[in-house]
C-alpha cells in the first residue's frame, strides 16, 4: 500500500465519519498532522460548538512534543488559539496539514482556523474539499497569502460524500431516512441492540423533528424520545391521512413537544434537520425527498418482512461504521 | 484516535484482508513498519510462493531508503533475503515490526522470517497472534533469543479473526458459502457486477472444489469456469438426489474436471479447500458443516426472492473489503 497524501487523507476522512450528523450545524471534518513523516494527530470535529477538526489535531500534536504543556488542560477553542499561536515556537514548520474541508476563514463561535495555521505556518496543507460555505470559505486564500504550500482536491470524491449531509443542511431543509433491518433486509420483529438504539437516540437529540408512518404509531405506541442520552425531544411529524390518536400514546405526552398529525409533505419545510424512522412503505413514498439514509443492519439471515413490491432503488455507499456487532451504513440515491 | 500499537496493527491487519483466501495455503499475513515515528511500509503476503508478508515490508521500507537500490529489481523471496542480510547496515535497528501473525521460523519454499529478523535485530517486533502452525512456530523464540523486544496479542480479535480461515484449511477440510445478494437480502435475477464476477473467478482458481445445488445447474445451466482469470477450473460436486443432468450444460464439458453428482456430503472431504455456490436453502441444509461466508453485496432495494421459512442464523461480522460499488463480507455463524 502506498503511503502518500491519499492514505493519511483516508484517515482523517474515517476518523471525521466517526461524528457524522452530530456535528449538526457544521459538518464533519477530520484532521491528520504529519510531522517529519511522523503521524502526530488524527482527530475530528466532534459537535457544533466544540472545537474545529484542526485545534483538536493542533492541539493533540503539540502535547506529542510537551505531554505536561499547561495545553492540556484547554479544551475551550479560543483558549487553544491563543496558547497555539504564544507557544508554537516554530513546532509546526515541518508539517503537514491533512484536512478533509478547506479550513474556516470567518470567525464565529472560534477564531478562524486558517488565521491560526497562517500563523503556525505548516509546511504544507492539503485539502479534500473546499469549502462549499461562502460565509466561511476564503480559508485557502488566507494560507497561500502567507506562502503556505496548499494542495486541494486529494480523495475528492470521499471528502464531498464526507459532507453530503452538511451540503443538504446548510441549504434547504435536510431530510434522511433511518431503517433497521438484518442481514437480509427483514424489517419486522426485533433488530436493533442497546447499543444501536442508543445511538438513534443521540441522532434524536441532534434533529428538530422526527417522521414517523401512522401505522407505526398506532401498532408500536413509541414514544420516540431520548432517555437513553437524556436529550431534548424532538417534535414528531406523523404522517398520516387518518388524524385520530390515542392521545394515551406515548410520544403525545412528551413536554416541550409538538406532534403533528399530516399527510402534507409541505408542513416538513418548517424544520431544518428531519429524520425519518420507518421501513420500505414509507422509504418508497419519500424516495425522491430524502437525502440519505441511514441503515442499521444487524448480521442476522431470517425469514420475515421484506421489501415491498414496488420498490427499487439503487444505492451508493458513502460509509460504513460498527456499531459493537452491527453496521450503520450510510447511503445515497444512485440514479443509473 | 490514538496512534498507538494497535493503530499499526489495525493496519497491517486492513492490508492482509486485501488477499484473504488468495494466499491459500498460507495465511493472510500484514506486516507494517515504523522507523523512527514513520510508516515506511504497509504491506501483505499475496499469493502463496510469493513472499511473506514481512519481506514485502521489509523491502518496501528499505527502498524508502535508498529507491534506486539493486533491491528494487528482486522478487524473489530467497533473493530479498540474501540482499537484506548482506546490505541491512543497520537500517532496521531502529524500526518497529508490526505483522498480524508470528514470523516464520522454518525452512520452506522461502528462508525463515525470524531468522532474517534476527540478523536485521528491529527494536520491536509486535505480533497480534501466534502461530497455531507447530511445523512454521518458534518464530518469536527465534527473536527473543537475540533479544528483540517481542509484544504478542496486539488486536489479537481482529488478528485471530483473519487466520481464521487458515486454521480452517490447516487442519480440516475448509467449506466457505459464497453468496450474492441485494442490500436487503434479493437472491434472485442479476446480482453482481462485472468486478465482482472476477473476484469470483479468482477464488474459483485457488479452491479445488466447487459445490453448487442440483436445481441451479438444471435452471441456470452454469459453465462454473475462470475464463475471466485464465484460472485453473475446479472440480464441481453438484449436490443433489436427482443423479440425471444433460450432459449438454457448459459446467460439464470442461477439460480436467471431474463432477461429483452426488448427495452424500462425505465425499467432500476427499477435497480441501471447498467453496459452495448457493443460496438460503443451500446455506440452510450446510449452515453446521460451513466455516466462514463470503457474501457479496450489491446496494439496490427491491423485491425478488429473500429467505426461506426455516433459516435463523446469527453472524459475526469478521471483516469488508469494496469492490468497486459493491462489497465482500466475510461472516463467521455467532451461536447466541
Ligand atoms: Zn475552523
Ligand atoms: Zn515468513
Amino acid at each position: 500500500m502506498k503511503i502518500d497524501d491519499n492514505f493519511y487523507m483516508k484517515l482523517a476522512i474515517d476518523e471525521a465519519w466517526k461524528y457524522q450528523l452530530l456535528t449538526y450545524p457544521n459538518p464533519a471534518v477530520g484532521c491528520v498532522i504529519v510531522k517529519d513523516g511522523r503521524i502526530l494527530a488524527i482527530e475530528a470535529h466532534k459537535e457544533a460548538g466544540m472545537p474545529h477538526a484542526e485545534i483538536n489535531a493542533l492541539k493533540t500534536a503539540f502535547l506529542t512534543k510537551e505531554s505536561n504543556s499547561l495545553l492540556k488542560i484547554k479544551n475551550d477553542s479560543t483558549e487553544i488559539h491563543r496558547f497555539l499561536m504564544e507557544n508554537h515556537d516554530g513546532f509546526f514548520e515541518d508539517c503537514e496539514i491533512f484536512v478533509t474541508l478547506e479550513p474556516c476563514n470567518h470567525i464565529g463561535k472560534t477564531p478562524s482556523c486558517a488565521k491560526l495555521l497562517s500563523i503556525l505556518k505548516p509546511k504544507r496543507v492539503i485539502v479534500s474539499v473546499e469549502d462549499p460555505n461562502k460565509q466561511a470559505s476564503g480559508g485557502i486564500e488566507t494560507l497561500k497569502n502567507v506562502n503556505i504550500e496548499v494542495i486541494i482536491g486529494v480523495l475528492k470524491k470521499e471528502g464531498e460524500n464526507l459532507i453530503l449531509p452538511f451540503k443538504t443542511w446548510q441549504n434547504k431543509t435536510c431530510i434522511f431516512f433511518k431503517m433497521a433491518q438484518t442481514l437480509n433486509g427483514m424489517i419486522d420483529g426485533q433488530i436493533s441492540t442497546h447499543r444501536a438504539k442508543l445511538y438513534v437516540h443521540t441522532i434524536r437529540d441532534k434533529i428538530d423533528l422526527l417522521m414517523v408512518g401512522g401505522n407505526t404509531v398506532r401498532i408500536d405506541k413509541p414514544t420516540l424520545d431520548t432517555r437513553y442520552v437524556f436529550g431534548k425531544d424532538p417534535d414528531v411529524f406523523i404522517y398520516s391521512k387518518n388524524k385520530v390518536f390515542s392521545q394515551n400514546i406515548p410520544l403525545f405526552n412528551i413536554a416541550n413537544r409538538k406532534v403533528i398529525v399530516s399527510d402534507d409533505l409541505f408542513k416538513l419545510l418548517d424544520y431544518k434537520f428531519i429524520m425519518v424512522e420507518g421501513v420500505y412503505n414509507l422509504l418508497n413514498i419519500l424516495k425522491d425527498k430524502i437525502d440519505f439514509i441511514v441503515l442499521i443492519v444487524n448480521p442476522k439471515i431470517r425469514s420475515g418482512i421484506n421489501a415491498i413490491n414496488d420498490i427499487n432503488l439503487d444505492f451508493e455507499i458513502l460509509h460504513e461504521n460498527y456499531l459493537g456487532d452491527e453496521k450503520i451504513v450510510f447511503l445515497k440515491r444512485k440514479y443509473i
